[in-house]
């Protein structure tokens, strides 16, 4: 099956790239009201499921435990950009169990998401740590789960682990979707990550902000994770970044997560829906045009929500002099 | 037309990403070697085609008239990571000229080309100035051409300056191919850049290498800019970037030049042979892989040469604790 190309970029008159993506949007019974491209196979949602992996925290009573409120939920979910805030709450988190960095198996880099947090961190670190991976708040939150609940933390990112293993059954039961050796490749930050159709992974996510479905326990902690995010988009993501700009479009009724190799996922709570897209060749870019084009369909027509989301899926680029040369557009894919 | 998927990107034992592309290999009489996806319609060569606009430095005289060896040649077709090697070289060529920073028009960016360059600078600069925009050496080898030759430089950048009508025509004569207002498009360091079908931009730079269908004196200057970048590869780009690392392969023997949106024209002199890629994405993973696949299959069967540019066609994907979790791969494309 041939995906169809979503965003175009321009340079001048001409198209001078193109971007071919799968895009699909669900309801929390798992009714697909829109869908573009190869839903059904799977693709590995890398960072786009962190609520997801993020419930064993909840669901254990460890964030009740260790006092955890929204900003340190947001963080367990974030791809953060390693801003000092993100570094210092995860050490946080990691404190409140009487752990430290180096309890963390994600392993350590400089910041990749955000040029300003790396020129920051150059002046300032001679070299990073765990606590700086973007994944730094998600581990966090592992070692704390496990802590509580007296699991071993060493070797918590391995796939036998028992808290991969619940994280593996929360997913499946989420998604719908078989999952185990056969679709698993392991993450940039260690952990096991499954790939799963995009059509499931995005009822996963209908069913997190509606309930459906779900025990009453597992409905709770994924309201209060996804509120979570929600209500603090900055330790999401960061200064600048798309996850937090799309959430901070409409507090409260934005949830919006990136993942890796241009995976994408989104929700409307309020209207009890939840999308995700991919770009075939994995960029960014395109994730983030395609994702901001498909709220932009569904929340009020003529609002400024809806416009300030087309603005993010149709952008002017500029180059180093500030003279506008090209747009990135989605097609109407 | 469909462009074929010539690179994977896989994921445990899953195929994560797909980029598509398009490929072809010319001899210096124009006759097309091999081609893959559509080759005809124009592209734009963006940084690929520095060696082109480099031509009118050489051909003035102004090279000569300033002693520029190698490295300033090299640095003229450049799109250099910003080292403090390639700054200084570039401020070097414009204080030949009696000229200094101020009269480049490239605009300023801290290096987006390597990670340890840029945090060296955060390091050892309040801010980058024009000197370290990775186009510097073209530019300051534009300011050479038209400081030596009389013509005003200021305003060199736009589309009626002589300078940019020299290029226009030498970049047409070379190609083949038609340009003006209508296939251009304003680059990132501000100069025009002209869209031309992928065929054509790789028949020119295996003229570059023969010399076939040139006058003696474009012959001679255009192979005197390929021999320099042979020569001094770490001025094309800079430690651990891909232009310089095939060069480093086959010292004198491969070109090779990257360009921004997955373009990448490389060529064997002494077989008389030019190719060039463009990833239709424009991820330049993509066109680093499809580059050296396509060198690997025209250098000697077996040779170590062969080798190493099939280890950059195919190459694995490590993580951040360095656990190998995926490949970049070529398909028979």
């Amino acid at each position: 099956m041939h995906n169809p190309v979503t965003v175009e970029v321009t340079r001048g008159n001409l198209v001078e790239s193109r971007h071919r993506g799968m895009a699909v949007v669900v309801d929390g019974s798992g009714k697909v009201l829109f869908s573009a491209g190869d839903v059904e196979t799977g693709v590995f949602p890398r960072s786009a499921c962190k609520a997801m992996q993020a419930l064993p925290l909840v669901e254990s009573g460890a964030a009740d435990a260790y006092g955890f409120g929204n900003r340190e939920l947001a963080l367990s979910c974030a791809s953060h950009s390693g801003e000092d805030a993100h570094v210092d709450l995860a050490a946080a988190m990691l404190a409140k169990a009487g752990k430290d960095v180096e309890a963390l198996e994600c392993g350590a880099h400089w910041s990749s998401l955000s040029q300003p947090t790396l020129i920051h961190q150059a002046r300032t670190l001679d070299k990073p740590s765990a606590l700086h991976n973007n994944c730094s708040g998600k581990h966090s939150g592992f070692v704390c789960a496990c802590a509580h609940t007296g699991i071993e933390t060493k070797g918590y990112v391995e796939y036998d682990h028992p808290l991969q293993q619940e994280i593996r059954a929360t997913m499946e039961s989420l998604t719908g979707s078989a999952i185990g050796y056969d679709n698993c490749g392991v993450d940039g930050c260690s952990i096991p990550n499954y790939a799963v159709p995009l059509k499931n992974l995005a009822h996963g996510f209908a069913k997190m902000v509606t309930g459906q479905g779900l025990e009453t326990a597992r409905a709770t902690a994924s309201r209060r994770l996804i509120d979570a995010c929600m209500a603090e988009p900055f330790y999401v993501a960061g200064t600048g970044r798309t996850c937090t700009k799309l959430m901070d479009i409409a507090p409260g009724r934005i949830f919006a997560k990136t993942g890796a190799e241009g995976v994408f996922v989104a929700a409307l709570p309020e209207q009890g829906i939840a999308m995700a897209v991919k770009c075939e060749d994995g960029t960014t870019r395109a994730a983030e045009a395609m994702i901001s084009a498909l709220l932009a369909r569904y929340v009020e027509k003529g609002s400024a929500e809806q416009s300030a989301l087309s603005s993010m899926a149709n952008r002017p680029m500029k180059n180093w002099n500030g003279i506008h040369v090209g747009d990135i557009r989605v097609t109407p894919f």
